[in-house]
Formats: structure tokens, C-alpha cells, sequence
């Protein structure tokens, strides 16, 4: 069976506004589908999603409704615009949210997103490119996610006032252009390796054996 | 005249419920009161801050209240919980938020928080105190604000599963005693200082001086 | 075959001096061993290593000799303490040299670290951890490994002056006995996986392709 | 009396060799010359500077003679290209020797770079100047430096293939110039500020007092 690819697109604006992270996301579905990925894209902040650390926050909380599209996917990638230097405040949130399925084993004694690959699409104005990749892939990574070498794209323009993305034609930049397509493949190899043989470490059973050599630990009361 | 000290609380969790970031800010608030620094706790959930980088994003947006309330400061310390290693959303929300005021100048010819003193309150189970500071104290730097040497504190527990700072009673930690004193000594040093001695630097005009000397700068459209 | 795993321990401080490092670098090598994998450490600081970013900086230069026992291994973990809050100025060192593995293609036209699974060790005082981690295996996979879920650990003590792993027992801590055993189990499968199923990307072609559907990309003369 | 500025650059490369990094660093020194700032650069690999966390860690370790340079400034400016998206292992090292000063108090009961001006001048070819900026002003910041508003310049290239500063024509781009102005500005009134009006935090004081309201501090032993 084909995998599936998910996109999160973390832009600050609301759809129908044009989006330069829509578009990088788009060079990078372009690449997947004659590959045989089956690709879906949603716009975080076209639902309402709570702040908050947990699976549903309640009242009204449409984060369950994207952690469905998640859970259905084999490749997760999280596109974001870079703000101050940093992927976007919505990209933290998605980071939050997804923590919550950590705290749970499923019936394989994994993590719920283990045997999942994960990538980034980024998309500033002049800055801040990797900074935004480095958090989004480590954060994936410890939701259980496998990061495949070159596994994201982001583009950027000269330093202070280059303009965005659409605007500076991005688009006919030769590295996007080459990093769309490194990032294509590996997606997709690793996402069909990890279903044919599938991650076969048993978290628990370590945890269990780890527990018979340490101190007692700490129960985890809620943060904040 | 006194100095006037805004504290933001980042925390996911909306009021009434214990934050520990709350805690920790508290005990920076004790130490600035018998320095004749006024001081006003906001927590940043309980108002209905829309994602965006205008001033006003309008459709209820409250973030212009929040300003109204950093305008009014002479200091505005950053506090927030840890997530994964970094501020809080809601943190980095704040920050793209008041980005915007360096879009303009005043007729001061500068950004409009010149002259205000920025500093940061960390709060987490295990790990990234100094990840969030940095962050936050250099995206208030790019806003204007000047930060004093030991102008933050932060507090974390042993990796892993520590607990958090109220129940691990981090209020006893000499680390923490000794910083929140340095904090409050500096952010009131500085403050008065530059209330007393202004920035004197006129951005507009090495703007201009700057123009004279480059290449056509492209305008900037808006980010996405 | 088994596998081999290299760990390249990263301290400031040279050979006899004990390292907490190399300590917590031993409880991953205990774990590892079991599996079938071979394992080696290798000190970074007694080697004389020269700053730059080729392949051999002349002049004595010992990281070729580094290099040589990374090409040999098909598992690279970078232990390494924290200064700072990040990762200490001999990981980044690390990080620059093998940079330069990626300015060239191999016979399968890949880089040559592409099939090699990375991982991190991080010890520090008390803060810190996860800055180090995520940007020593960004570098990882920017050279071309692959990252497995949870292929990390970190110890850190109480913030502020908890005192290092050694003294403090992080040797007992129930987080750094449990990540120790789920790293050496990820790490493990990937390797074996990786060498039974290499990654097929054909970067070359991949970058031909690029290339005719962008804008004629500049030369890279060296940095600095 | 005029304030003094220090300029460490931290290119990975070793005199003569030309270097985008002091390219940059000679615009902001030609801003601070007229308004009366007395300036000097040092590239710190022609000195042998040892790995270590010491003020001098022997064996013809060089790093006292910089220390010296730096004592008689009132202004640090830590120059630095950017690799892998921060700064360079050299200015990482440059942050492991200040912190040293922060170990042990002066006759104003402070740490001995109290009273001094930080700044930051990045250089990259595409991307990780903000990344190397922040980590840059946060170290100073906890060595004791003030960091004034707008006390960096960073200069970056399109993403990917964009080529250095040098041959860009960096040089001639607005936002470089813009900052270089705003940054000769702040650094030089701070200086002047700090030396007419010190910070008279009595770090020791606040220190007893912290102690009285903790549990016990353990003692730190060297790191690694």
C-alpha cells in the first residue's frame, strides 16, 4: 500500500490568504506524488486549536481532529514561516499538542507516532532557516518519528529586506529545487521500509528493566 | 518617578489553575517591591490573543490591550514554562506580536519600546532554561528593549522526571534565591537609568544616511 | 555483520582527566554491547584537531584519522558535555569537519555518511540538554544519517549548582537508565535495517534534474 | 575618556587568509571611529587558544593575552561566520574561556566584565545569523555585558548556493548598512553610559542573603 504524507502548514494567517509555506509545500507534494504518496495538506489555524498540553482540551478543542490526519499518515511534515528566527508560534503549538501521545504506550509498547517519518518545510525572508528545521525535527524525533537524512527544504532570502519567498521567486531557486527532491525520496523510501519492517524495540519492557536499576523515580504532575 | 515592571505569564493553562511559572515570577516580584519598582502580573491565556503580526489583528483581538499595558512599562519580563526544550507558544506568540511595534518609529526616531529594560523567568521539569532565555531576551533586544547582565532566572529539576518547581520546592533552591536578587537589582539599576539618561540614537536618520549608501532596498510584503 | 558504533567523546578536558561524558558515553556501550554491536570511544581533544572545514587541514592535522574510524563505523554518537547551555566548542568543531563529507558523491552518489545511523550523549550540571542534542543531530543528519526515535540521552542536575553527573549519580537516575536502553535498541535496528536495505537516493541525478528547472546557481568559494 | 572597542574575530581560517567575517567587522569599526571609539580586531586562531573552562589553562595556552585585550576594553564585539547554522566551534570556544571570569568576584563585589558593552557581527552565506546572534549576546549576557538594543549585524546570502559576503557585494546591501550604524550608535552611548553612571549591584551581598533563605548550595567540581 502507498504511504501517506501529511502536511501541517503553520502560517499565522487564516486561509484564504496567500501563503509562501503553502507554496514550498507544494513543490514538495509535487515531488512525492509520482512516487506514489498519497498527500493531504491542512492549515493549523483554519481549526481551532487549544493551547494546552493534552490530547483534547476540551471546549471545542479541534486539535483531535488534526491528530487524526496524523495518525493516518505515515510521513508527518510540519511547514512553517520563520518569525524572529524561529518557526512559528503555531509550529510550537502543533510541538505541544503532539507531546500529549507520549505519555501512552500503544498495544506494539511504542509510542503511538513510532514507525512514522518525519520532515520540515521552512520559509523566511531572510533568516532562520535551519534554527526552525533543528526544533521541528527534534521535536518529531521525540514524538517517535524517524528522521531520514535531508528530510527538509527551506528557503530564505538575502539578509534584512530580501522579500518572501512567492515574491522572489523562490521557486526557480536551484537548491529548494535540488532539496525538494532529496527530501522527496527519502520520505518515501523510509516511510515503505519502516511499513515493510516495522521498529520492533518494546519501550516498556526497557522501561521496566530500567526502573530495577534506579532510584525511585518522580511521579509527573501537570506543567506550566 | 518609580519604576513600572510588566510581567507576562506564558503559561499554556488559563486561571484559576497553579502555574509554576506564576511562582517563580512571584518571588521576582517580592524583590523588586522594597526597590520602589511597581509591578502587574498579566497571564497572557487569559485574554483572547489572536495569532498575527499587526498591532491589531481586529475580530476581538486582545492583544492591544497587553500592549497598552507593556507601553506603560518601564520593564517587561517574559515569563514562561518549558516545553520540549523551549519557551511556551504562547510565549513565542508574544513575540511575533510585538514585533510589530518595530515596523514604526515614534517621534523619538526609534522603535516605541527604546529606552524599557527586558529580562525572562524560566520554569521547567528538566531542561531548557537557557534555550527559552536566549530566545526571549533577544527577541526583545530586536524589539528595543536593553538587557542588563543576570537580567533573567530560570529554574529546572534533574533530567527526566524531577517534577515541577512547586512541588519540588524550587522556591528553596539557592540558585534561584540568589538570581531573582540579581534580576531585580539590575532591572532597577537600568531602569532608572535610562528613564533618568535617554538613548539618545536616532534610527531614522542613520536609516537615511544608510540608503544613501546601498543598493535599492526592496519592499517588504507580508510574510506568510 | 554486526555493526560498529563510534562514540566520539567531545569534552574540553584531555585524557586521564575523568570525564562525566565518557561516563554516560559507558552506559550506552553496556547496552549496545548485547545487541551484537561493536563499539569504540574515541576521546576528540587527544587528537590534534585544526579548525576548518576540508577534508585535511595540512599541518598535522589529525582528524583524518577521526574520519578514518567514522567511515568505519556504521553507527556515529557524539557525546558531549554542555558549556553555555549548548553543546561544547569541540561537537561544533566536529560538526564543521564532517561538514565537508558532504561537498562530495560517492560511487552510489550519495554523500558518504548516508546509511550510518547518528545519535547523541549530552551531560551537563543542569541545563541544556535537549540545545545540545538537537543541534548535534541536525548536523547529523545535514552530513547524511539517519536519526532514529529516541536515539539520545542527557543527564542534567537541578538548576544552578546541582554538581555534575559522576558526583551526583546520574548514574542511578531512572530517565538516563531507561533512554540508555530505548537508544541502544533504536540505534540498533537502524543499523542493521540500513545495511540490509541501503537508502537508494540518487542524489545526483536528483540534482541534474534541479538544475534544469532553476536559475543558474552561483559558485560556492570558501567561507569564513 | 573614549570608550574602547574589541573586535574578536572568530573565522575557522588563519591570517592572511581573507575573511567576509573582519570584511564586516571593518564597517562597524569605520561606524565607531567617528564617534570616538578607539577600536581594535584580533582573529583568535593566530593565537593558541586551549580548549578548557580556565583562565589560563597552561602549556603556552594564549588565551590570557586576549583576556588582557578584552579587560581594557568597554566593548566586546565577538565576530563570527556561520557554519551549519550557528556561529563558528572558534566563537563557541571564546564563551567557554569568559565564562572563567565568572567564577570569582572583583572589588565592586561583581563579575569583571560588569560595566561592559556586548555586541555580535555574523557572517554567513545563507542562513543561522540570528541563531549565532542570540547565542553570542546570551553568553556575554551571563559573562556580564550589557547588550544594548540593536547591537548586532548579521549578513546572509539567498538560501543554499548564494555565495559570501565579499563576493555578494554584502557590502552595498541596506539592512548591513542600516544595522552597522544603529549598532556603532547604542554600543557607544551604552559605553559611555556604564562608565559615567556604574551598575552598582553588589552581586556578593545579594548572594549571603540568598543563602540564608536556601537549602544548602552543593559545591561545584569542574565539569566535563
Amino acid at each position: 500500500m502507498n504511504p501517506r504524507a501529511l502536511f501541517l502548514n503553520c502560517t499565522l494567517k487564516a486561509s484564504p490568504r496567500p501563503s509562501s509555506t503553502q507554496a514550498l509545500i507544494e513543490k514538495v507534494v509535487e515531488q512525492l506524488k509520482p512516487l506514489g504518496v498519497e498527500t493531504e495538506v491542512a492549515r493549523v489555524v483554519d481549526f481551532k486549536v487549544a493551547f494546552g498540553s493534552g490530547i483534547d482540551e476540551g471546549h471545542g478543542d479541534e486539535w483531535p481532529k488534526l491528530l487524526e490526519k496524523i495518525r493516518a499518515a505515515d510521513i508527518l511534515v510540519v511547514g512553517t514561516p520563520i518569525w524572529l528566527g524561529e518557526r512559528s508560534s503555531v509550529a510550537k503549538m502543533v510541538s505541544e499538542r503532539l507531546d500529549a501521545t507520549t505519555y501512552q504506550m500503544d498495544d506494539r509498547k511504542q509510542h503511538e507516532m513510532y514507525g512514522k517519518v518525519g520532515g520540515a518545510v521552512v520559509v523566511g525572508e531572510s533568516d532562520g532557516g535551519q534554527a526552525s528545521i533543528k526544533s521541528i525535527l527534534y521535536d518529531l524525533s521525540i514524538a517517535g518519528f524517524t528522521i531520514p537524512p535531508n528530510a527538509d527544504v527551506y528557503w530564505t532570502n538575502e539578509a534584512g529586506l530580501g522579500g518572501p519567498y512567492i515574491e522572489a521567486e523562490g521557486d526557480s531557486c536551484y537548491f529548494v529545487n535540488e532539496r525538494v527532491r532529496w527530501m522527496a525520496h527519502n520520505l518515501n523510501f523510509f516511510a515503505r521500509l519502516l511499513k515493510a519492517t516495522p521498529i520492533p524495540t518494546n519501550l516498556d519492557h526497557l522501561q521496566q528493566e530500567a526502573k530495577k536499576v534506579s532510584r525511585p523515580a518522580k511521579p509527573i504532575p501537570p506543567r506550566g
